[in-house]
């Protein structure tokens, strides 16, 4: 740490007061990822069964103890809260927070919709960023436009790794094409164990012929567990309703037809099955075809991937809130803003 | 094209009127890109000698065709006008245009920067975009903020390949760590025949051991062709003087120590004798190293890589002006909007 980033981190006023809501594998991985930070501070975490809030910043690992060993950042003492009704508690405590990662699963599909219905109505003004998967989800969320606009909210949608980091480099390598002719992605995934993603692994089964949202939903751990027995605990995952179709189509790069997401999963190997990859195919003014490739390295992990581009996002929409710039935006049309 | 497409080539009113300054390869593959696009219309044209302009659109080839025959867009009859002071001209014939594509060689090295010191005098509030190298002509340029920005011009700078295109994807790829190492651009670069850029030739032989930016610019047509007859055609740059590293480090990512760029240009082969790549390694919250890798296509030519994105910036900064934000921007911290 130079003598710049020890000033920043000591100089609270400017940092950006972040919260997180939902607790689990992401939402821990995102706590982890802030409490890294010099330009952010962590002040508020949520799960079911509870909120914690500390103005001058929470410890990271003090919720992830918490949660991991009491079941809710509820129990954090002197600064959690138990509440079922935590989310919209933690609004109405008008504590102070400049932007919220919404590390929530989307299940049922309308739920990260209901929440942000539960931040206008409260009249918080702010950003919130998600990492949303599905093109239905997006566009609930799009459908609520004006609403958002008019309450003063900056919502960037599907800000994750994809969509998010990959549908950005797409929307990126899209530039040098008079026409795109398709967008491929390819994602790779690596879990040790699939109890430290429950509630991603069920989204990711719903994506599997025979499955939806709802029945992957009721699925019982020991169902899930006997579906991954079956498959040696691969999840092989072909044309996904991602939401990246409809992102890419709303930024003019092509329709959403020529968009398809697929990828592999690993639930029993922390190394990835293929290297996650991003191919923009298209025509150049002179007529020529070509392919541009963006590859992540394998040893960025499925969380890393999400939580940085989300606060990446988070720090760009906090300088579009700043210029009463509100409403909703993808991360398609969007440069998210490396955070320190 | 679909009727939505027709809609939007029919109705001018809502395209971007376009102005292309300078008019050797990179300025000819500029009015070509615009031609192919409903949403821009190309305005006006300038080189060294003359310039041309119409309302309702000027005609790319003719614009080509006239410079190729008669040496300056400024013969296109009836549009073109002849002056050797074309751009100052073009600006005080007070001809709407709503944003310039500067696709000038920087020789000498604050030739850009006097041309935007133009636009500052002139009153002109618009967009302006360079495809700029140089470091030290980014600076230049940087060093203008507040002029920029009091004056209503919002200034995109470092919008081609490298730095543009390339700069963008790394700072992409950034959002994946905690801590970013090193970033290495690696361009390849293949043409049929130097004497179709120039310029552009002159500007790679400046970064090479024993020429500079005088020294290189002085060269005859002979000279060069003497260098590259020593090294069949091939100039291999290493360590070169590019803004990706001063642009990177204003947006936070790394310092513009760890920003290498370097690349082999073939004059004598469209192939290119590499894949233009940029490779972005860190370390993630987990304390992971790993390397994420953006690769174009080797069909896509320079033109195609620098026009695309110049124009999708172009478009990125009119949004961006008619909100209000004026000032000066750069290709790591603004999406370029992909272009219809």
């Amino acid at each position: 740490m130079n003598a710049e980033q020890i000033q920043a981190s000591t100089s609270s006023a400017t940092s950006i007061r972040v919260g997180v809501l939902g607790f689990g594998g992401l939402g821990q991985a995102a706590a982890r990822v802030v409490a890294l930070k010099q330009e952010m501070i962590l002040v508020a975490t949520a799960d079911k069964e509870g909120y914690a809030y500390k103005k001058d910043g929470l410890n990271a690992q003090d919720c992830i103890k918490t949660y991991n060993s009491q079941g809710s950042v509820g129990y954090l003492e002197p600064f959690g809260c138990l509440t079922t009704n935590s989310i919209q508690d933690l609004i109405e405590s008008r504590s102070p927070v400049d932007g919220y990662f919404l590390a929530l699963p989307n299940l049922p599909n309308d739920f990260i919709a209901s929440v942000a219905k539960q931040f206008i109505k409260s009249g918080w003004q702010g950003v919130l960023v998600d990492a949303i998967k599905r093109t239905s989800a997006v566009e609930q969320l799009l459908a609520m436009k004006d609403e958002l606009a008019g309450n003063g909210i900056t919502y960037m949608t599907g800000c994750g790794a994809t969509p998010g980091l990959l549908t950005a480099a797409a929307s990126l390598a899209a530039q040098s094409y008079a026409e795109v002719h398709k967008v491929e992605i390819t994602f790779g995934v690596g879990i040790a164990n699939w109890e430290a993603y429950r509630a991603t692994i069920r989204e990711d089964i719903a994506h599997m012929p025979g499955y939806n949202v709802e029945t992957a939903s009721a699925m019982t751990d020991v169902e899930v567990a006997a579906l991954l027995d079956e498959t040696d605990g691969i999840l092989v995952l072909e044309n996904m309703e991602h939401a990246d179709d409809i992102m890419l189509e709303l930024a003019g790069i092509c329709s959403r037809e020529n968009v398809t997401v697929g990828g592999v999963v690993d639930t029993r190997n922390p190394k990835k099955p293929l290297s996650t990859n991003v191919k923009v195919t298209g025509r150049t003014f002179e007529g020529r075809i070509s392919t541009h490739t963006f590859t992540l390295g394998d040893e960025t992990s499925m969380a890393a991937n999400v939580c940085g581009p989300a606060f990446g996002y988070l720090k760009a929409g906090k300088q579009l809130h700043n210029k009463g710039i509100y409403g909703i935006l993808t991360a398609a049309e969007v440069m998210p803003l490396f955070v320190r």
